[in-house]
């Protein structure tokens, strides 16, 4: 069911919006958090931009990495990413044994094809990203550029370049987040018509 | 049931994706276009991101005059968002006599409170926005960062600092694009809750 994802068709990957998880590896080290601010900002080669707390752990590993994925969580994954939003990797990395989210929430991960950052498994999508460097913005608005080097998404309600969420059951759907950990789902879908 | 919304509330307006419009003016001339690249980029005083090609009218007023509106449409007017994101301002401007989307496509607006971009009647939610100058990423990516000073939304379905589209009619809620023409409409919400 995941499948890879012609880079020209990334970008449709955010177009509408999703939360995101956001996860970085460096020096045996990963974490992965939450992230409600990301986009796309070009089609080809695409890129998105996302803002990234200065007191994360992801964004340490990402400055000395340069690189992050950014993956779209289901509905199945709700407290999954309530969960990695609100805890603390610094904490866990930090403790005696050092762990991660990752062993202590148990959630299953598998290896990006041209990134070390972990990919969280049950996701509906995955891009691997590169960060453009814009040191400047970084500082000033915690925002990162960066490229989408490669993407995946499961093929069930992902395919021929746009989500199909019509037929998807409910857990086969995006996270949108409205605030409080409360999300809303992708519902009916219209088409927009130019007027004449 | 247009009603302000503090500042300190705006950024839950972008939060779950919405596509939006983007309206600007200047010197006796306006636009408005969509853009489905729009994030928010910090929360008080809340600041947006937003991608705006550099083809666009719609860039060169707000090029001229540093500010412009973000709105959120509903999904009545979807065929509007679809006309305004597929025709062009230019051209209308250059015409004789020169017209603009409003007038042609009898689009009806009011004023902002503190920008002179014109807002879109029947909207969910308008965010007034004045340019945070970042030229170099402007040029590099088409991106624009804004601050919000002034924001407005329905209250049918924004109140208490979030939306409540469950109890919403479906011409009241946002839409999210999909490609194509092609959005999905805010349906079911879940409550993510933090493992123990």
């Amino acid at each position: 069911m995941r499948q890879d994802v012609p880079l020209a068709q990334a970008s449709r990957l955010l177009n509408h919006g999703p939360t995101v998880l956001v996860s970085a590896a460096h020096g045996g080290r990963r974490n992965v958090m939450a992230a409600a601010w990301a986009m796309p900002l070009d089609f080809e080669p695409p890129k998105v931009a996302v803002v990234i707390d200065k007191a994360t752990f992801t964004r340490r590993l990402i400055e000395a990495s340069g690189e992050f994925a950014l993956m779209v969580p289901s509905a199945a994954q709700a407290d999954l990413t309530v969960t990695v939003g609100n805890t603390s990797g610094q904490a866990l990395a930090e403790a005696d044994p050092p762990s991660d989210k990752f062993a202590a929430q148990g959630i299953a991960s598998f290896a990006a094809q041209r990134i070390a950052a972990p990919l969280v498994d049950g996701c509906l999508a995955w891009l691997e990203c590169r960060v453009i460097a814009w040191p400047d913005v970084t500082a000033a608005h915690d925002l990162y550029l960066a490229e989408v080097v490669a993407a995946q998404a499961d093929s069930r309600v992902f395919h021929g370049g746009r989500w199909h969420f019509d037929d998807a059951p409910p857990e086969l759907r995006s996270l949108h987040h409205l605030g409080g950990g409360q999300f809303v789902l992708p519902g009916a879908s219209v088409k927009g018509r130019q007027a004449g």
